[in-house]
Parts: C-alpha cells; sequence; structure tokens
C-alpha cells in the first residue's frame, strides 16, 4: 500500500471523534456498516469488473456496450447473493448498500429502471397472480417505465399514447398517434429491455378512462429483434447518465392481451367492463416513494463530493500570505472552510431528514392500509418540497464542492463532473422543480385557508395558524427554527393575499393562481427550508443523546452549521418576517465563523466517516490515501491519445498546415 | 425551408420593435452586422466542416482528430480572409465575428490558445526583433501558453519549473524538478503545438530572478515527435473543453538559445547579467485584458442559452390550468418568465458592461503607453470582481435556461450541457472566483482607507466616501443604483472593521485578512453589483436616445428587469445597509412581475436579435423555425447505436443472462 499523504496523517491525527463511531450512525446502526462493507468487499473483488481504459475514452457505443457487460455481471451476483443471504437485502429503506454499484459502473447502469421503477412498479400496481407470472418469467424480464413522452413530461393527463381495447380478440392495441407521442427518456429502454411497462390512455367503446399501466413486450427474447410495430431506439448523449441508455418508443397499433394492464387497482373485464379502483390516490405511494428516496441519494453523492473536495483541500497548498513561510493548505483558507463545510452539513441533514420522511412514509402506507388516508395529502405536500429543495441545494454544493478544487475539479478524474450530473439531473427527473414546489403550495394555501377559519391543522404546517412574527427574536437554534416558520408563515400569507387579490380583482382562479405562482414557490421553498432546519436540529439532538461525548458535540456543530449558514443567507426574509436587527446577523455571522474554525480540525473525520471506498469514490483528488498528483498523471497516462508519440492527425492536417505558404 | 411553427410565427407578429434595429445595436453598428453575416456565410458554407456523426458520439481520441481537421481548415480560411480583407481583422475589442467557429467545433478548438493567449503574449512581450522572426517562421509555429503547473496555479510565485541560465554556451536549461512542478492544463499542448511560452524561475549564477516567459519548441516541424527531454501528453477528459487538447509538458533539462526568452521588458545579456523591466506592472496587460475578454463571452454565451430556451418556451405547451382548454405555451406561465427573462437581461448588461471595461481598459493602456499607471490598480480591481461576478452569474443564468427546458435541457442535442461546459469553466480560468475577488477586496480596503483620511479617490470607488445609509429609500433606477453603493459601502466598512478588530486582538494582518476574508469576498461582490448596475443602466439610456422609441422602450424595461431582479436577490443587504422597508420590496416584487409581463410579448423578439444562425446555435431546441421535436428524433437518429437493430452485445452478455437459471 503506497504512503499516505502526510497532512491527510496529521488531520487524522488530530480529530477528535471516534470515526468509527460515526460510521456506525451514518449507516443507521453497526450491523448496517457490517453487511455494507461485506458486500463491498464481494462485489469489488469480482473478476472482470475493472476497466483497463476508463469508460469516458471510448466511443458512446463501446461505452455502453461495456455497461452491460459490467451490469450483467452485477445483476447475477446480487440474484446469488440474495439466494445465499435471504434475509439481508429484503430490508427497505435508505441503504447505501446498492451503492457498491458506482465503483464498477462510473455513471449509471443501463439496468437502473429495471430495478428503481419497473420493479417497484409490478409489486405495487399488478395482482398477484401477475406478479407471480412476470417476476419468475422464465426467459427472464428485462424491464423499463414508459410514461414521459416526447412532448409530454409533468402533465400526465396530457400523455398521447392510447390502449384501445378489442373485446373480439381480448386485446389492448397500443399505439402512438403522433411524433410527439413518443415515449422519451426512459432508461434502459434503447437497446437493453425486452420489456417495458407503458402509461397510456385506456380507451374502451371510444370513451377514454384515462392513464393506466400495461405492460407491454418489446424485444424477442432469443434475437431481441424490436417486435412488430415496435419503433424502439436509444435518444442520444445527455449532460449525464452516460449509459443509462435512455430510449425512446413508439407504437403502431401493436396488440397486447388483456392480462397485461396492471390490475391491482383498475381492472378491464373480458367484455370491456371497466372496474375502478377503489381510490385514485393508491398510485400515488410509489410516486411519494421515489421522492423521498431522492434525498437520501443526494444526500449520499454530496458525501462523495464532500469526501473529494475536503481531502483535497487538506493537500493542495497554495499561496505564500506570509514571506518565507510555507504555502499553507488550502483547507486552512476561511473562504475555502465556507464552501465546503456546508456540503457536510448538508448531507448529514439530507439523511437525517431523508430517514425521518421514509419513516413518515412507511407510517402514512401502513395507515392507508388500515384505510386512513387522512395523512396522504400532507405527505405528497412534504415530499414534493423536500424533493424540490433538496435536489437543488445539492446540486449547488456538488458545483460549489468542485469549484473549490480549482482546475482540478474540472476533471472527469475527478469524479465531481460526474457527480454533477447525476444530482442535476434529480432537480428535473420525478417532478421538476418548479411543479413540485407548487404542488405543496396548493396544499399550503389550503392550509393556510383552514388556519384563518379556526380549524385544525395537520403537524407539520401546523405553524401556519400561530402568530409568530411579533416573537423576540433569539439567536439559538431553536430561535432561528422558529424564524424559518415565521419566514414560511409570512410568505406563505403573503402568497395567499397576492392570489386573492388578483381573484378579487376578477381574475379566475387559475389565472390569479399564475400571477401569484412566483410567491407561491417561495413559499413552497420556505416551508421545506421550516422542515429541513427542524428535523435535523432535533433529529440530531435525539442522536446526540445516544452517542460518545465527543461525537455529540461535533454532531451539534454540524448540525448547527446548517442552521446558522441558511439564516444567513435567509437574512433577507428574516429581516423582512422576523424581529431579527443587523447585530443579530453580524452576530450569527461571527458564530458562522466560530463554526468553521470548530469544525475546521475535524473535517477530514467527519469525511473518513462517510466511509466511501476509493473505489466507489472513484476520484484522482479525494482517494484516501491523498496521492493526488500521482493519481492525476496516472489516470491521464491511461489516455488512448497518450499511447503513441504522434497522433495521425498530424500528418493529415498539421504537417500540410504548417508548411502551407499562406 | 421547413415551416416555422405556428407558435412561433405568432410570437414574431406580436414584437413590438424592429429586431434588425436591435441586431446592429448589439453589433455595435450596422457595418459590424454585415461583416459578422458575411464571415458567417464564408466559412458556413466550406465543404468539409460538416459532421455525418455528431462529435460526442466518437470516441475521445477520434473526436480530437475530427477537431483538428475542422480546425485546420478554419485556420487557412481565416488567414485567407484576412488577406483579401486586411482591415476586416484588424479591429480590436470584443466582437462576435469569431463566434462562427462555433458553427464548426461544437466545442472548444485545439488552436483556442494559439490564439488566445500565445500569440497575444507574443505581440505583448516578445521584441520587435522577435516578433518578426517567430510569427513569420516557416514553417509555422503552433504555440500554446503554460503557465499553470500540476501543483500551482494562482500563485504564481510558487511556480517550480527553472530556466537556468548558462553563459559557456548562451543557453537556458529548462527543467521540472518534481512531479507537481509540471506544466498541466494548456489548450492544444497535448499532440497539437509544436511551440509553447514556458513560464518558468530564471536562474542566474544561483540567483532567482523569478518568473519569466521563454518560447520553447517541444515538437519537431517535420515529425511532431517531442523533442529530446521534453515529455507531453494529454491531461484527460474534462466537464466540457473536450476538443481542446488540454496538455502537460515536464522538461529534462531542455536547452534553448538566449534569444529564446521574450525579452521585450527584462532581457539577459550574454555574460548573464539581467537587465530588469522598467516596471514589473507592465506584464499585467494581457491578463487584464483576458478578463476583459471574458465579459463579452459569457454575455454571447448567455444569449445563446437565452435563445434556446425562450424558443423552447414558446413552442412547448404543457398541462392544463383550465379544463377543455389547450395546454398553454409554457412561456406564459411566470414562474418560466422568472427564469428566463434574467437570462436576456444579464446578456445584455455583461455585453454594455464588458464594452465600456473595454474601452476603459484601451484608455488606461493608452495612458500607461504615455507613462501614466495611475488608472492601472483602479481598472484591475475592476477587472477582477467584474471577472469573477459576470462568470458565476452567467453560469447559474446557463444552468437555469436548461433547467428551465426540463428534461430536454439535459440532451446534448439541446447543446446547454456544452454551454454550461463552456461558460462554468470561465469561474476557474484566469484567476479563479475567490482568489479574484480578494484582490479586488485588497484595493477596497485601500481606498476606504484613504476615504476615511479624506484622501480623494478613484471614480468608480468614489462613493465609499460619500455617507449612503441616511438616504430615503426611492423605488427607481437610480434609488436602486444608490442602494446598491450603500450596500457596497456597507460591506466595506463591515469587512475593514473586522480586519481592524482581528489586528487590534493582536493578530498578524494576514491572518486577520483571511479570518475577515467571508466577508471581504462579500464586499468586493457588491462593488461588482455597483458597477453592472450603474453602468448598465446609464449606458442603456445613453444608447436609448440613439434608437427609435420602441426600441428603446425595450432597452429600459431590459435594464429596469435587471436592476429589479438583483436588488429583490439582495434585499436582505437592502434592509442591513439601506433605508428600504418591507413595503418597498413588495413593491419592487410587483414591478419586477409587471417588467416580466411587459417583456413577454418581446421575448422571442429579443432573442431573435441575438441573430444567432442555427449552425452556430446547434440546439435541437432552439432553432430559429422551432422544429423542436422533429430535431430531437433526427439527432437521436444518428446515434451508431440506432443504426442496428440488436446490439452485439445482446448475445455476448444479456441472452445469456435473461436465459441463465438464477
Amino acid at each position: 500500500m503506497a504512503k499516505v499523504n502526510d497532512d491527510l496523517v496529521k488531520e487524522r491525527n488530530k480529530c477528535t471523534f471516534d470515526i468509527k463511531e460515526l460510521i456506525h450512525v451514518i449507516d443507521g446502526g453497526e450491523e448496517y456498516t457490517r453487511e455494507r462493507k461485506n458486500v463491498e468487499n464481494l462485489v469489488l473483488s469480482i473478476d472482470g469488473l475493472k476497466d483497463d481504459v476508463p469508460e469516458e475514452y471510448l466511443s458512446h457505443k463501446e461505452r455502453y456496450e461495456n455497461s452491460v457487460r459490467k451490469a450483467s455481471i452485477l445483476y447475477k451476483f446480487f440474484i446469488d447473493y440474495q439466494k445465499k443471504n435471504p434475509k439481508s437485502l429484503e430490508r427497505t429503506g435508505p441503504s447505501h448498500i446498492f451503492k457498491v454499484q458506482h465503483g464498477v459502473i462510473k455513471d449509471i447502469s443501463p439496468f437502473m429502471l429495471h430495478f428503481g421503477m419497473f420493479l417497484p412498479t409490478v409489486y405495487s400496481q399488478a395482482s398477484a397472480e401477475q406478479q407471480e407470472q412476470w417476476l419468475n418469467h422464465k426467459p427472464m424480464m428485462i424491464g423499463t417505465y414508459a410514461q414521459t413522452e416526447l412532448g409530454h413530461g409533468t402533465f400526465i393527463r396530457g400523455l398521447e399514447t392510447t390502449a384501445t381495447y378489442d373485446p373480439l380478440t381480448e386485446e389492448f392495441v397500443l399505439n402512438s398517434p403522433t411524433l410527439t407521442s413518443y415515449k422519451w427518456w426512459p432508461g434502459g429502454l434503447a437497446q437493453t429491455a425486452n420489456h417495458c411497462i407503458v402509461l397510456a390512455q385506456l380507451y374502451i367503446k371510444d370513451k377514454c378512462y384515462g392513464i393506466h399501466p400495461f405492460l407491454v413486450q418489446i424485444r424477442d427474447f432469443e434475437t431481441h429483434i424490436p417486435l412488430p410495430g415496435i419503433k424502439v431506439g436509444e435518444i442520444g448523449p445527455k449532460q449525464g447518465f452516460q449509459t443509462a441508455n435512455n430510449g425512446f418508443l413508439g407504437f403502431d397499433k401493436v396488440r397486447i392481451p388483456r392480462q397485461n394492464m396492471l390490475n391491482k387497482n383498475s381492472q378491464v373485464l373480458k367484455d370491456g367492463t371497466y372496474v375502478k379502483a377503489k381510490s385514485d390516490k393508491l398510485t400515488y405511494g410509489t410516486m411519494v416513494m421515489v421522492r423521498v428516496y431522492i434525498l437520501s441519494d443526494v444526500a449520499y453523492e454530496l458525501a462523495r463530493a464532500a469526501t473529494i473536495a475536503v481531502r483535497y483541500a487538506a493537500v493542495r497548498h497554495q499561496s505564500q500570505p506570509k514571506p518565507g513561510q510555507p504555502e499553507p493548505q488550502i483547507i486552512d483558507y476561511v473562504t475555502q472552510q465556507h464552501k465546503l463545510f456546508i456540503a457536510i452539513s448538508t448531507s448529514h441533514a439530507f439523511r437525517v431528514v431523508g430517514r425521518w420522511l421514509w419513516k413518515t412514509y412507511t407510517n402514512v402506507i401502513a395507515d392507508i392500509g388500515k384505510g386512513n388516508m387522512d395523512s396522504l395529502p400532507e405527505l405528497h405536500a412534504l415530499s414534493c418540497c423536500l424533493k424540490a429543495v433538496c435536489s437543488y441545494d445539492a446540486a449547488r454544493c456538488v458545483e460549489h464542492c468542485r469549484m473549490a478544487c480549482g482546475g482540478h475539479g474540472y476533471m472527469i478524474s475527478s469524479y465531481l463532473p460526474i457527480l454533477y450530473g447525476i444530482v442535476t439531473a434529480t432537480v428535473t427527473y420525478e417532478g421538476e422543480y418548479t411543479v413540485v414546489l407548487l404542488q405543496t403550495a396548493r396544499y399550503l394555501m389550503k392550509s393556510y385557508k383552514q388556519a384563518l377559519q379556526g380549524k385544525p391543522l395537520m403537524p407539520t404546517v401546523a405553524y401556519l395558524g400561530q402568530i409568530l412574527n411579533n416573537q423576540k427574536w433569539e439567536n439559538t437554534p431553536e430561535g432561528v427554527i422558529d424564524g424559518f416558520k415565521a419566514v414560511a408563515a409570512g410568505k406563505t400569507k403573503a402568497a395567499f393575499d397576492v392570489l386573492e387579490s388578483h381573484i378579487i380583482g376578477g381574475k379566475e382562479f387559475e389565472d390569479a393562481w399564475n400571477l401569484a405562482s412566483v410567491q407561491l414557490t417561495y413559499a413552497s421553498e420556505a416551508h421545506a427550508r421550516v422542515v429541513l432546519c427542524e428535523m435535523f436540529w432535533k433529529e440530531t439532538q435525539r442522536i446526540s443523546s445516544t452517542v460518545s461525548r465527543n461525537l455529540a458535540s461535533v454532531l451539534l456543530q454540524v448540525a448547527e452549521l446548517y442552521l446558522v449558514f441558511w439564516v444567513l443567507e435567509k437574512r433577507g426574509d428574516m429581516l423582512m418576517y422576523t424581529n431579527i436587527c443587523k447585530e443579530d446577523v453580524m452576530r450569527l455571522q461571527q458564530r458562522y465563523e466560530e463554526l468553521l474554525a470548530l469544525i475546521r480540525p475535524n473535517a477530514v473525520g467527519l469525511v473518513d466517516a462517510f466511509d466511501v471506498r476509493d473505489e466507489i469514490l472513484r476520484s484522482t483528488l479525494g482517494a484516501y490515501d491523498g496521492r493526488v498528483y500521482e493519481r492525476l498523471m496516472e489516470e491521464a497516462m491511461k489516455s488512448p491519445l497518450n499511447k503513441e508519440p504522434v497522433n495521425q492527425s498530424f500528418h493529415q492536417y498539421l504537417k500540410p498546415l504548417i508548411h502551407s505558404r499562406l
């Protein structure tokens, strides 16, 4: 093993808490850490999963082929592992155990939607009989989930693909009537999947029954050739997700058996009778679940970004503020701490709030099972604004981590550009940022109206019914949380008033809504800040009471930094809607800088505790041993352009140019 | 020619001003428009510059080879054009005439640094004799500029490469003593350039004279094989700049003639006598110039981003707020206008302020020629903070434009990811964001101290000497500009006080500086906002008085939007440092939304007036005819993966997997 960089050794010696203890907290318990490490060891020792030439040098096509190769090996491993450890992978909920796949495929696996959307949809929306048949099918189905169309995204009711029931043959006829009705985006759809869940408008005897899910075979099991009437292919390169194999899909009157409509909820009988689902809210569940998962996912990706940028900042030296003295580690510049430590805090915040939201979700789902849907709208509103704010903040944090690494952060070998591609996609997919913020805003408007009418409110919006803007300001975490509540209540009221004034002015509700929409998104974002700050702080206090004193004090610093960072970011709102004064703001700025200094000696320890193995981190700048410059050069030397002293293009193009008589 | 999308036709009919008139304003005069269009027509009709397979499908190596091929053709064209039109390309200053190269190379040309740094450095730092010899050399030199090293960026004094004078042979010996001393990053260095300006520590008789520039031949003219002692290669793929051919370079005691030190300023005589430059500030010029150019460059790239996103928003329809009515164009959503119109305004702001800064620069350079260096520190401070703020804001605007295009903005074929790669790089190169902000902060601290001593201040910082925070708030453009001055003065004072308090507390100056540095960057950013708002508004007023009434009113709306957007963004600062009250802020929010509504009918006209040809825009989403969905599909069909019904990887990997007995 290579020598570890001296600066990192010193940093690790400085750490005031037990890193292992924090690793267990982050994994959710020692047994989870053990299992994660076990899977990592097994996967990362499989032959044939390492690339001689890094993926990014390959052509788009070669890169796809290489990722299918590795994804197939990984797939076999996980099925096999599950057989041998039947209890192991059964646990649901956010976990880092599958993140080991980043150690195999640098970007995104072409099987991502098979596991992430196809299987969950079959579990949640197919009948027991369908599940039995499809999940155990030999040969195996590789599936994806096709909802979005070329011309239709967020507005699901506007989808154009039709599934028309033909009672004579007991079949649905799937059709893409226009170019804009082509399915567009599903991962793995292009060249990988042989099956697809297709969302289409159900027509029976000329009557439209709205969007329903259908299982459609798109490629032959033996030859993989697209079945008759199926037009399928890939949509081309993207900002990230290069190996996700996103595809398009069109139907020219493709017939599928009646049994292929997923019929756990609604059904179509032989004669064409439509049997309605008990509730149209039942399909909400999966959508909410995916959004809840996004919090934990971006928390993990942010942990990777912070690990890279903090370790690099400890290794990198720059400038000479004092003549004759050595160049300081850049992590000692306060401006650098300002860029990086919030990334550590934010990762913790999103993980902690993500777990809380997961618990809330499982409770609500359990209630629904008992027929009680009272908490579903609140959960939906929570999952919308948190998905929006966490994805956006995470993308911003990753970019700030990258920029904090200077030019080297711009190298693919730093991995930060790939991370950004992965994280920024979450701002758009599974509910576009602004659209989902406005969904939460609807809930806030409704709740605020109830508050005005003196009706009781659900717990997470109860503060809307309280008078908060006459409270004395307190420069404490609790005071800050109250401040965020006053801001969210103030912005909710402001948006409500604008909405009302437009309606009184004679606008139709939806026009008034549009005119108020910028301020409605502000209210929704402010609500998310309340939840993030309050839940992160409360959960951190709870966790801190269960760990050693040294760790507890670090965790509380990390959480307080998050609160103070955000109250400073939002000081305009605080000055508008609370009784904070200029001097309070200046004292908070001072406290913020104190917290940076307190966290400084533990910064490397904190990112070590994210416990991301080098193979999964994939960064020349962030490896555990800090051999930054050696790795940058080693990676560069893998370039095929560096394998020959002169590129052929010299003889073809450059030589004639430089010898020409111009 | 294909039919233009109906929505775009309607939008263009709505436009209230003469688009041609605005095109001339943007180009800086009708004759510039004519010349630009002429060059575009010539370049875009050259055979062999169009790719059958889009660049992004190629392997990294193929992509380089293809870009060298096209860059060589382009090079010949421009030399030839210049001969035929000797006056045409002589004009200096920001211009869009060379942007046509984006119509040839999608990303960045491997010759970028030949034109952008090599030639300008030779012009500014080589003697007349050297220029004569090098610029007319046959065979031709293809050059680049090697300053940054693997372990050293911003801190130029820390560079490790040495150039040791040997009086016996009248040569300099170039050496790279460590891995961290390898040159790293120069564009074109890897496989393209045969010469290089190398920045190295000059040693004569064991004494170090600091950093000096040397011309070094790195590859043979005939064979292109690296010369003895030269280790050169490419650094690998990056977030963007994929075809820039960035390279590394190491020297193993490479000897070059004494005449190869660029000696317009300093010289080394035969016997090793060092002749010092008249002023060490003379090399400032080029660095400042490059930063000034960045403003105009990002203004142009932002114009491209706004064009794509605004046209797409006019073509795209989504949701159905009112039952039974068609889905609205997404540009009619106020949240969408909020995302996009600021990009239009910001492009105008940066172009206008960029031109003003260019004039300032040429005046200062003229003064320096007369021996007057009084204005250089002010110019340097201006160029630093404006470079930082404009590059950062532009990157943010481009990303918001991309996200405003939903999933399709994430496609490379939208071009927005490539634009982001180009623009975000400017935040780091030619002076990292935080580092250059802190350079301006030094000037602000010095100026503020002078103000306290009652000394006169330079024009752009004169406001630091005025008492601004007791002024009555006015909700007018002039009032807003005064507000920004009060904020910048307030933040400068706050940073100064923190700095002082640490020094009084016993800290050394540079430690105090570090402790105050977060607030110092805030002061610097605030200063940039003053300049941007004031100069944009004043210049817009001046220009408006020279154009038709209709256009004038639109230009003033665009500029006012910029001011109101930023006062709202910075309302926290305004509430801290001015007498603005909550009601003023709410009225400004209202005014902001009024301005969005005023600009709405002209939005497509405004981006049409950026006059970026489809070939240069390179976007499926932004083309003039609005055939968004057709183009997305046409581009996708160019994927090599779509050229065959079944990819070979099925037989190798997927088939065994789906038929396995797992």
